[in-house]
């Protein structure tokens, strides 16, 4: 069923909740965010609706409002807003429970939490990105459901506990990943190396990874045991002392992992 | 032109510089191990060559002998093994330098790195995979290069001291994500999730990381300045001290990455 929605927030949650939204056939009818040009740009250059600095909400003819804002604002403007009788609130955040929409002026409160890294204008395929769903009442879970099923074929219930665990393994597998290839185009770059002779390397390795699950692709010094290697690479970051607690803290981690 | 070639050790990276090598019209002659029953096996499972655990190899009709062991074992090794004369020797280590063959029985000594994770059976493709060469004279790199653009279209002339810190760079971009993405995977399982969810995420990561550049592709609370959920997250990790520490330094880093 199509339905009319508010974003709440104009980052890149927003953006892309918004076009695959809109997309699946529901339409977007208002923007909200605290700083008016925010919003007017947001409304105006990406979509066709309303928009306001408003925390009164009451008028707007729309069944869904979706929060995607920073989490530590969630609580705090989740009191504040002002909506329509029967209005479903959501918020998008990993990290936050259920009950920060505890004092919302709805009772029908859910998350609707979008696994993925997104970057606004660049598209990402919703279909199968999951979606992780909660809600206290079965109808607002039915709807939400609804709505999820709507842009992605992997559409997930699961508690606040879960949530937080997933999205701290997924810090670790996409922040920290991408921070390692960083750290590893930084120290070739210092040399004058080239971070796409790494490349190939990185691309099957990921494969692999995901192939044969990471824990039986595990390659390198500290898997094998290497002191002497290990020894020598953490010399050679000497200079560099942070990095130097990075690579001693993660290589013990290696060893500690598989030989136990 | 075609070479004849020894190979001295039975491990990955023999088995796939074998591989490669022959499919590129090279010979393989002669297997060494030190374990008779390794170079039996290798020489006729894999190949059709003679083996041998005899260090003296002056009867050995080749030119280049590569060397495919353990670093540790590369300077005493190259100083018993007999070779005939004329030979090359390499070594394909990217941490040993190329004084480590300083007092083996012949002049034309060389390095030949292929930047590859490499697993017995899993081939790959080693036409875009960097080999990274080094010798002490003209003809002997001529010949090094020769070899290696036989069989790789991305052949790259470094120092010992540059090729050092592409090592220790693949450590980070490849053993080190590999690691995250198993610390991220053994996380989900303790709460019965599946590490499968987070595959859109990573495969988008990693491609968006490549394609724009790592530090340009930095996403999550670290880089957010998100301190409320970088607390949060590390409180989760409390019962898992060394994740937390982990969590606690890479997050550092990436703070002071991205506010230099």
């Amino acid at each position: 069923m199509a339905e009319k929605f508010v974003l709440i927030g104009t980052g890149n949650v927003a953006w892309h909740l918004g076009s695959v939204l809109e997309n699946a056939g529901h339409l977007l009818v208002h923007v909200y965010d605290r700083k008016l040009g925010h919003a007017k740009k947001f409304a105006s250059n990406y979509f066709n609706a309303s928009y306001g600095d408003s925390k009164d909400l009451r008028d707007v003819d729309a069944t869904v409002f979706i929060m995607a804002v920073a989490d530590h604002a969630i609580a705090p403007l989740s009191q504040e807003l002002r909506l329509p009788e029967d209005a479903l609130l959501c918020h998008t955040s990993g990290s936050m429970p259920l009950s920060t929409l505890g004092y919302a002026d709805t009772m029908k409160r859910g998350v609707f939490y979008p696994l993925q890294t997104l970057s606004k204008g660049v598209s990402v395929d919703f279909t199968l990105l999951p979606i992780c769903i909660e809600a206290e009442d079965q109808s607002t879970l039915q709807l939400l459901k609804q709505l999820a099923q709507s842009i992605s074929k992997e559409v997930v219930e699961m508690t606040g506990e879960q949530r937080k665990v997933l999205h701290l393994a997924a810090v670790f597998a996409c922040n920290f990943t991408n921070h390692m290839l960083t750290i590893s185009k930084n120290l070739l770059a210092e040399k004058n190396m080239s971070f796409e002779w790494l490349q190939p390397l990185i691309t099957e390795t990921i494969d692999k990874s995901l192939r044969l699950g990471p824990n039986h692709s595990q390659t390198g010094p500290a898997v094998r045991g290497d002191l002497k290697t290990l020894d020598l690479q953490l010399k050679a970051l000497e200079k560099e002392p942070d990095l130097a607690r990075i690579y001693q803290y993660i290589s013990q981690h290696i060893i500690d992992t598989y030989s136990e």
